[in-house]
């Protein structure tokens, strides 16, 4: 269960973001809309934007498969300016991803999480994945796809899911 | 695996979602904002409206559940025309949700998912959970949540996980 939510769900996640965001390069070079105007985009003016969704998800990412493994993570700036570069950090984040294999989850079931901003709260092992993990990686991956869809893009539900299918219009 | 994902994690989320719309209830009464528009409000002209999220994130975990201790699902119109009624469906949806144990999963991982618009495609077992099922129904209840922030309501992040904790402001 470890290795499949926190390596092989979140890559899938992160592989179609990639595929989302080249679309929406496609699209953006023929309407002349800069990179920045999308990576500043936002749902409210008190939500983060395009380019912090992005970041968090990978970091969500990461920090899944290093905590239950009981590794440290790497650690990324969040330096990104371009669509490119939100691109490159999607793909390093992959790659660390594919270090992991199912053994180091041997012992993920005793992980412990603690976060600086729930101060007294621990989770852990199964827990820290039901209960906080998956739902706050896939807050940040949505929310990415949401904001390009509120600008307008035309993207749709098959690309968001990274699938090669036609949804139906009530799959949306 | 398969219980904590479709019976708990699920459960998590709806309840999570059942806070959230009783928060904007109390606020839509006092600036006066009829439900019909809430619950027609969307990210864009071609994404389903805040209803269909809700009834949606509904019948993905009823479906997941029934579909993976292989039983049949209830079906559920989608007649609600009013927050109350969506809470009540979030309701209806969790009594479901309740009458699962562990024990209905022992066969999960044999289960079949098969979809009208996926012609050929079919999942299997933990397949149909890490490669479909969590992400379509994180969909919905992440683009809800995202529809009520498009609209301006004072909802936050922590509303969102349905924790009683403040949310450091990064983690939006």
């Amino acid at each position: 269960m470890y290795y499949s939510f926190a390596v092989q769900f979140t890559s899938l996640r992160l592989r179609a973001l990639i595929s989302l965001i080249e679309k929406v390069q496609t699209e953006a070079q023929k309407d002349n809309i800069a990179d920045a105007t999308i990576l500043d985009a936002r749902l409210a003016p008190d939500m983060l934007p395009f380019s912090r969704q992005i970041q968090i998800a990978c970091d969500n990412a990461k920090g899944m498969a290093s905590r239950l493994a009981h590794q440290e993570a790497p650690r990324y700036e969040d330096t990104e300016t371009t669509l490119d570069e939100l691109k490159a950090r999607l793909e390093k984040t992959l790659d660390y991803l594919a270090t992991f294999s199912e053994s180091d989850f041997a012992d993920a079931a005793t992980a412990e999480a603690r976060f600086p901003y729930f101060p007294g709260v621990k989770l852990v092992g199964a827990g820290y994945l039901v209960t906080y993990a998956i739902t706050n990686f896939m807050f940040h991956v949505v929310t990415a796809y949401d904001i390009l869809r509120n600008m307008g893009f035309q993207i749709g539900k098959a690309d968001f899911m990274g699938w090669e299918v036609e949804f139906h219009p009530d799959g949306e």
